[in-house]
């Protein structure tokens, strides 16, 4: 086992990380920017070494400083905690070379998954299901007729060189096809100069669903069941959710297979995310894998009672896993507090939190590395706190997790807990049917 | 379904309450003292009242001044608690008289339990193992050595009129029998006027092992398995833990059923505690019952999943339970944090907590009533906060709750944390094997 590792993170991800070790009786090195010195995990660190100034690219992406930070504090492995360096295929490869061990995907890895086409191609080699459509660009409107009777409608058309929604079209029937191709044809040359089309099936009341998965050094993998992450604005995800309540068991069982054949295909080691697109008939599609862990990792901890983080240690050591999987046997659901305005277009919301107190009681959980007196820097993502609910069953998950919204007190910033507060009340949360674009019509003006 | 209750009480039991009311949906009145008015209880209710100064005879025992905010209110039952008025047998049958539901025995049920002499016979008769011994005063020294022969060695007699261990001794074989006899008949008449002796089986190497028992009003009792708290220091536990390292699935099983079997005895409704002594040999004998909530609940909540809380209210509404009993699938420790030097005696630190962080991350709850710039008043019992861990294993338990005392900040006061933390440390306590008297030769000068 790792006598000491140093985390190459920080806030609440390099915390969590660190309370894992010190249960492991693992030494721990936090690095930091001049903007963090004050931050809990650097004092709860065993070392901690200063590696530049607030500019991201100057410290936490800064692979020279936190190679030397490891050499000085003689760490024999690096936790690269999500976002930042951890699916950095050079960074894990220069590690490798270094000889620390870098807990997380090889680089191989990181770059099989990391290029959208060849995650594609890979995972439908694997016989996982990923969205069909046409090898590249299309030839001709017969040719995307021909495609689209095939898949079926509806299909979406898209410019190869698109954007923001230009040069996109939904198409219902093939009716519709000619005046579509026409009109995306004619847009994208016109946005893009550039007026090469491909066509994919289009994914309809699409539900945002991830498999957590573990992979060991033996080649064996396991599921720890799905995360719904629908509840996304703008792409960034505020609430997740397990089990998610469209999963059947079923389904859970396929999409669970998949994932672990998508692993086994690139002989996945570590902890990682298949994440898939779910339509409103069932069928679900590959969308891409993080070889790394997640924001959301703690609701899977909760229902399964793994420690995620100690998973990612053990497996790193070499240590096998029993390559059972796991379904969940309770609900939990988590709410990223974040230092945003929520009414005014979750601006972000820096600044000193004057007084603070967190919720707690049972089925409470909080993951978090803000104090009150803490400094929120301007820098960074605003993620200041991950409250995380469990209890059995999602109606009893949905009032405790009010209730424990309604206790988290927070001054001197604002804070994302008044939509989430709203969230919990709104009837189409509470009855399990959304998709992926819910929050596009949500209110924000009267929280 | 209540709309309103009432809590009698304090601290971090009211606020425990309070939370699970929020999440049924039930609305909350706070009773307070004016020592208590900055308290959280106080603030997260909807409604509260004070009901007198300080002292808890003016206040919080002070039956017409709770029964009047009761009535101003409007709630339709009340929740006592522990401690103060939650096993008064009177305050109990008042509230059945107006017609405002007690959540908790009946007075029935707590003078039964409460006089230790007839909850002793009550269960004998339900054929709950108790210590035997001689039914009243010993008539000769004959008398006490034929009994000492048909229970076995070692004995205790100990003065009827006696305490502090004055009049007692402990005699392990029949030659010590006369000597042991003329000292303590002797030693009591000296002290006491009075020379009545009884016998009792000496119970060697005890731990204090509780049953959770539930029952309703139809007479369906479950158990939710046991709660080693054999860590006491004066006969105050400061830690508890489930499942009881030395509890075997055969004994849990017996004790569950001796459990079942004495709340039957009483048609016992609600939440309520069966308290063993259990012997070297592995031999159980019943203490006495607690006919209320326990301040170590939270363990058996986090091993089971069961809000006991609720389960009490929904009883007290009448609904009935399943009548399965549970067994733990995880393990679970409380420490629990009292404002005391440990280092002196354990001598009340009251005063104004400057600044504090709670613990947090996976398998950490806090049930807690403090908070930074809080004043904890002097009145009352000096517990601030429970720390309670869950994990896998025992082993885990042990570093986790460690990780969390560690991360566990606060000042303005002293606390019992250096005392846990050393604890945690202990060969002896990490071995599992310990009885009731391990306190008695810690080493607290090191703390």
């Amino acid at each position: 086992m790792f006598t000491k590792i140093l985390i190459a993170n920080r806030g609440e991800i390099a915390l969590r990380i660190m309370r894992t070790c010190r249960e492991m009786g693992i030494k721990t090195v936090a690095v930091y920017s001049t903007a963090d010195k004050d931050s809990l995990h650097v004092r709860f660190a065993d070392e901690a070494v200063c590696i530049g100034p607030p500019q991201s690219i100057k410290s936490y992406l800064n692979i020279p400083n936190i190679l030397s930070a490891a050499e000085i504090t003689n760490a024999d492995a690096i936790h690269p905690g999500y976002g930042f360096l951890s699916e950095n295929a050079e960074f894990s490869k220069i590690c490798e070379d270094y000889g620390i061990k870098f807990i997380g995907a090889t680089a191989e890895q990181i770059n099989k998954m990391g290029d959208k086409a060849t995650a594609k191609d890979t995972m439908k080699k694997a016989g996982v299901p990923v969205i069909p459509g046409s090898e590249g660009l299309l030839s001709s409107v017969e040719e995307g007729k021909g495609l689209a009777k095939e898949i079926g409608y509806p299909v979406i058309i898209k410019a190869t060189a698109g954007g923001g929604g230009r040069g996109m079209r939904i198409i219902k029937e093939e009716s519709e096809f000619q005046k579509m191709w026409d009109d995306a044809k004619m847009e994208s040359g016109a946005a893009f100069g550039n007026d090469g089309l491909y066509l994919e099936k289009f994914v309809e009341e699409p539900r945002h669903i991830e498999i957590q998965i573990v992979g060991d050094q033996e080649g064996r993998v396991c599921h720890l069941s799905e995360r719904d992450c629908s509840i996304q604005r703008r792409h960034q995800k505020l609430v997740e959710e397990t089990p998610s309540p469209i999963v059947t068991d079923d389904l859970r069982k396929r999409m669970g297979e998949a994932a672990i054949a998508g692993a086994q295909a690139i002989k996945y080691e570590g902890a990682g995310t298949v994440e898939f697109l779910v339509d409103k008939n069932g069928d679900f599609y590959f969308m891409e894998m993080n070889t790394r862990i997640q924001v959301e990792h703690p609701i899977t901890e909760e229902v399964t009672s793994f420690d995620l983080i100690k998973e990612q240690i053990k497996v790193a050591a070499g240590i096998p896993i029993s390559g059972n999987s796991y379904f969940p046997k309770k609900y939990s659901m988590e709410c990223r507090i974040n230092a945003e305005d929520p009414r005014n277009g979750f601006r972000p919301s820096p600044g000193t939190i004057t007084s603070m107190h967190f919720p707690g009681g049972h089925g409470v959980r909080i993951d978090s590395h803000v104090y009150a007196g803490y400094t929120i820097p301007p820098h960074y993502d605003s993620m200041i706190a991950k409250v995380i609910v469990t209890a059995q069953s999602r109606e009893e998950v949905i009032v405790r997790m009010k209730r424990a919204l309604e206790e988290f007190y927070i001054e001197g910033i604002k804070t994302t807990i008044p939509f989430h507060l709203k969230l919990m009340d709104d009837e189409t949360f509470r009855s399990g049917h959304f998709t992926t674009k819910f929050l596009e019509s949500f209110d924000f003006s009267d929280l």
